[in-house]
């Protein structure tokens, strides 16, 4: 039996880098978690931006949500001592904010070759670890690609390339829609449980724990010992 | 938090009757018991007989279900043997079979009273411990019903009223169809969980831990760290 974790996210979003490693702290300690598959699913933050259009952080989220820059700068800072604490490398100036369309592009096709993990990782890195923009520029989300195992070529190709998956990330939005999902990171363990935000570690082992043991108990389909409108049944072997 | 766990019955049932108790027993090991609220569900398994009918339970299921009666002593033993392993007193002989309708009714009765749990232990005594036909007869009943602790002229008042409660048992009855239910004892955990039959301790045991680690999962409405369209939420306390 395998159990697959969906994990809504975008590159753009700190809670997402931070409680993907939450996430895998609790994956680390589980007992179980050969039998976990994670895949990573395409969430936009802001669907509307061009795909080559990007800003400096500070100046994006101060003008679209009304605060100061110095506001932006302190929930910053109180991210990078969020992901400090993790052990989590956290640049808090430097990142720029865009659409990261194409990068959920890229992240399809890393996933049909089995590097989707890697690139993700190579993505978070590349944007909050790095003091250097990574949005809207091609040729810096290649080297990442590539630094994630990805062939360059392939790459470049996808990303030429507009339709490239382009249904896929609609998909994978469309399903983030129907489930209801307003913010990122957002988890469905097991197709069933719902878990929305960088949560505590315990939260995604008890999580993980639950959908392991919901999968393994008898339902109605294995019914044992019962009367019906046909009469009784008697196993021929007993427990 | 209370966990409400609904078991379709019917006293007419031998693994109900055995189910109850390992349910009972999964219940008393569990340390969140006083949480749990069982309401006991009606379901007859054999709705077309008249409620002043009954046969002599070898003869009905052997004629019912073309099995010899040999093969039905078989089976009896077979339960005797698994209801002493529980400590649970078993006459394989003496019962009879008959409409359950009007014990049903009585049992809504008695939930209104506070006295379900009694009278279905009462009732189970009456069909399995003694060695006497319980069905078709109100008098009998009315005795069973009134050593559970209830009044012997409400009790009798109910039975002489076959609207009383009725519609109770039916709904119960039709929430099983909705359910898919086609055999008893069958167990719903929490609005949620179900299992069928009279499954090992072990599995109640779990569908009740299951149940109540689910209700404290906190779900997608208690979003924590999470970045929507309108920016990234920077609760004001840090866990």
């Amino acid at each position: 039996m395998t159990v697959t974790v969906d994990i809504w996210t975008d590159v753009n979003c700190p809670f997402c880098y931070l409680g993907k490693r939450r996430f895998e702290q609790a994956l680390d300690s589980f007992d179980r978690s050969d039998a976990v598959t994670v895949v990573h699913r395409s969430f936009e933050l802001d669907p509307t931006i061009p795909t080559d259009a990007s800003a400096p952080i500070e100046a994006h989220i101060a003008q679209k949500y009304g605060i100061s820059v110095a506001q932006v700068e302190a929930n910053e800072r109180g991210l990078a001592a969020q992901a400090a604490e993790m052990g989590l490398p956290y640049q808090t100036g430097g990142r720029d904010f865009g659409s990261s369309f194409d990068m959920h592009r890229v992240l399809h096709f890393a996933l049909a070759q089995g590097r989707q993990e890697a690139l993700l990782d190579s993505l978070y890195a590349g944007n909050f670890a790095d003091d250097a923009p990574l949005f809207g520029d091609h040729e810096r989300l290649t080297a990442v690609a590539v630094r994630a195992g990805l062939d360059e070529a392939q790459v470049r190709s996808v990303l030429a390339d507009p339709d490239a998956y382009a249904d896929a990330v609609r998909r994978d939005e469309q399903e983030a829609a129907a489930l209801g999902v307003t913010g990122v990171p957002f988890f469905v363990f097991g197709g069933r449980y719902a878990v929305s935000g960088a949560q505590p570690v315990e939260i995604f082992a008890r999580a993980l724990q639950l959908t392991f043991d919901e999968q393994e108990l008898p339902l109605e389909s294995d019914t044992a010992d019962a009367c019906g409108p046909d009469g009784c049944e008697f196993p021929p072997t007993r427990r």
